[in-house]
């Protein structure tokens, strides 16, 4: 497969072409320029035809892409013209919005189970789902052949519980614990951190005494 | 200043070095090369010199880094060596989520304000916060001077919302909400999005037919 040749960085772009493109679809828009969109998402036309040239030819001369054609092909390239079941580690404040975040199931996830390890939290009702016993999170996992997990819990667990995640067949981690895992490479983990994304944007900013 | 034509790519590395110089202070070490330090963060040492050397000379050839030292430098290059007053509007479970976060403080960040327009929400105590009228929050950011805000509201009101903080002197926003603000140039945006990160993790995941 000739797909598996695209640098990572160009995969990380595909999600944000996605996401823009099924909002214009939402508005009512048909048909995109590779310059419209490079607009939207404050990049260049060249880069968005040369990103999307890395997987065949979607858009005719002139004409530009047709929205509803480029998301059918956008979700089959990421695989989300599937819906993918998820596992949440950590029923915590974070945990518990995930679970009543509305948006993962039209964009190719769903939340299946929550786990804890806190007496207080195992049996909560969670919207649809219970949080249940962590310890029960492996056998779970390798029964229903589950591949991706969220980590909600604090910074101390989240490398352990990371490994008993990979242990049991895990194979892509959103991780929001502060924190960097060490894990095998087969596995994939992306990070969410505000603070880092808070820190990136106050180096721009004047402290008070400057301004 | 020779600190503004530092890349924003590198720029953008720089909280992920703060953040495990500081778990590495947290373990009580005291040194570290910057072959250490590009082994946890998955990067090549060349890289972390040559970021780090535009900010000048931290580190002596032979005995690496000193880690509180290159602490104290990143905060004041990353201008966390204070504490920066934010805001946080929407009050779902994301809103409340944040406002009980505990990882701000220790990295240069405080929520100070939280705000609704639900007269559901309004009044409700989070932690030592109440949930404001969002009406109120342009008199409350000119009067304070706040530079930065969060948005954790719906899709469909993030881009108004958005404009209100801007129009009242916000000037960095950590936006939540699955969209892409257009705001004037000076305005600093970051996206938090689980569905970017997820889609390009699911990219790598072998589909079940294909297994």
């Amino acid at each position: 497969m000739p797909e598996q040749r695209v640098p990572d960085v160009v995969i990380s772009r595909l999600p944000l072409y996605l996401r823009t493109l099924k909002q214009l679809r939402a508005q009512g828009q048909s048909l995109i320029s590779s310059h419209q969109l490079a607009e939207i998402l404050n990049l260049t036309s060249a880069q968005i035809r040369k990103d999307l040239s890395m997987f065949g030819e979607f858009g005719k001369q002139g004409t530009g892409y047709s929205v509803p054609y480029l998301i059918e092909q956008l979700e089959r390239i990421l695989h989300v013209d599937q819906v993918w079941d998820m596992i949440v580690v950590g029923a915590g404040a974070l945990g518990q919005a995930l679970v009543n975040y509305p948006g993962f199931e039209a964009n190719g996830f769903r939340i299946v189970a929550i786990y804890d390890n806190d007496p207080a939290k195992i049996g909560l009702h969670l919207g649809r789902l219970v949080v249940k016993d962590v310890a029960t999170m492996p056998d779970d996992v390798r029964a229903h052949r589950w591949r991706i997990g969220i980590l909600a819990v604090p910074e101390a667990t989240a490398q352990s519980v990371a490994e008993t995640m990979v242990d049991a067949g895990i194979r892509a981690i959103l991780c929001y614990a502060p924190t960097i895992l060490a894990l095998p490479p087969e596995v994939r983990v992306q990070y969410i951190d505000p603070i880092v994304h808070l820190q990136h944007m106050s180096y721009y900013l004047e402290r008070e005494d400057e301004s």
